[in-house]
């Protein structure tokens, strides 16, 4: 009865997820870099207030081919390397294979549904902080909340299923009808503070809520990215600006996450957090000109880094 | 025949500019602080291809009240210090008085005639590159032109003569009958370019013209701009950002004003070139999301290195 599932991207959050699934007695096969010979010679393992434990012998890969046909593929690569996919993904696809972004932002479904969409796609916001302390070790800091829909309503029953399967694995993980809507609802708080945190100067968020010009212009990326989910037909109430900004203060001096990427010269997933959504607003008739320019400024950073955004 | 004139601020500008007046026998008087043992001493050095001379003997003052009573005061503090100019000026003003700003940006006019405006406040738009290259001595790449106007028509008359006297001592100066126009159209260059070179990531003006992005957000910032002058009720006449754009193209790698200020650590002029053009457009009622979100990017930086904005 167990399921047979890739997991491609072994980073922080593809070990993390897929080492409580293989704990659970699923056949997890991780597709592996970096870190290939260290978890074939070590295994992995988690460590934090979210859970603690070693897998001593873990199933890792150098190539899909080696894997093989899947029930399920987690996709957990950086957003910006989703071009790769086309070359990484065929190997581990049958007719029923079902596959799974847990990346960030918007437009992943839709790249799989695209390219691979005769196949149920499903996607999970992934709401933990993890960080990979060494090849095959993951720190978790909290429970990891995964928040877990279909792209489209058939696949409903099996996203519930898939949100199933990650409980019984000791995965606190919600079901939600509305998938697309809770993407929007996490880019509302994601916009402004991932981007103002790299633009403003490398800043944590308790100083753009301390200063005024920066909470304004938070709450005009807000604006703007509440109205384009509206305008999409995601029906986000009034007062949800107020509630992320409220829910910020108590978060303290905290670095987003894109900043972590920006000041550990990783990649920022540009496209899927600022290009994805501005081009959606566009697409709606939705004037986004914060975004837009918050947008082509990340964009121009990376670019003269020398990454890719997407 | 000769005017009593202080400069107050002899950076580059002031000194530049008082030289040339000096040397047409006007009666220049210097406010000096960093320089002025050096210009004492040594006099004032201009060279480079607009103008190599050399004053040995300059009127240098450590203080305005040594100065006294002048026919005309021209202002070239940085627009960081304008409040500066509360305690400098009065000993220099009798009821006839004429006030000149040769500063950058908006506002600085106005702030002039608030506290001292029974006086005639005239306006200056330098067009000039200059670099303090030692105490006293001043390089200057390429003719310093001036624009020279009234804030108000009464003071057509008097803006007319100082343009003239300009004139005789070997600057390009031109009487303008729309001071705060050319100011408006100075901006729609300023206002993305010098933005951008710095919340860009110090960048150059080639490299915000290279970049689709960039030069999108460029184009939104001037149409903003326009529109904000427009709704004041000054005509810029459509296609002035195709121009601009254009003229930009043939500067090359050009480094704005206000990049150079933040990479030598000096204070950027946040607020005479962003943040009051942002508060002339609320006013006027023209959304300017665009030019908001420069301002606070830039201002925040100002503010954790330390500095004033204005």
């Amino acid at each position: 009865m167990s399921m047979k599932i890739a997991i491609v991207g072994a980073g922080a959050i593809g070990s993390y997820y897929g080492a409580f699934l293989a704990r659970a007695g699923e056949e997890v096969h991780f597709l592996m870099r970096r870190d290939l010979e260290a978890v074939r010679r070590n295994g992995l393992t988690i460590s934090g207030t979210g859970g603690e434990f070693h897998l001593p012998s873990v199933r890792a890969h150098a190539s899909t081919a080696e894997i093989g046909e899947c029930d399920l593929v987690i996709v957990a690569v950086k957003t910006t390397v989703n071009a790769d996919l086309l070359k990484l993904l065929p190997p581990l696809l049958g007719a029923h294979t079902q596959l799974l972004t847990l990346q960030n932002g918007l437009g992943n479904e839709d790249f799989l549904f695209r390219h691979f969409g005769e196949r149920t796609v499903l996607g999970g916001l992934c709401f933990v902080c993890l960080n990979r302390i060494a090849p095959g070790a993951v720190e978790n800091y909290g429970h990891g909340t995964i928040t877990l829909g279909a792209l489209r309503p058939e696949g409903n029953e099996k996203a519930r299923a898939a949100a199933h399967m990650f409980s019984r694995a000791g995965i606190d993980c919600k079901f939600t009808e509305s998938l697309m809507e809770a993407r929007w609802r996490k880019l509302v708080w994601n916009i402004p503070f991932n981007g103002l945190s790299i633009a403003g100067g490398e800043i944590t968020t308790d100083i753009i809520l301390r200063e005024e010009g920066l909470l304004q212009e938070t709450r005009g990326l807000m604006r703007e990215t509440i109205a384009a989910a509206r305008a999409l037909g995601y029906a986000i109430e009034d007062g949800y600006d107020d509630f992320q900004i409220k829910r910020t203060h108590e978060m303290g001096a905290y670095r987003p996450s894109s900043l972590i990427d920006f000041q550990e010269k990783r990649p920022v997933e540009v496209e899927a957090i600022w290009g994805e959504p501005y081009r959606a607003a566009e697409r709606a008739r939705c004037e986004a000109p914060r975004l837009g320019l918050l947008y082509h400024l990340l964009a121009g950073y990376e670019r003269r880094r020398g990454h890719g955004t997407g």
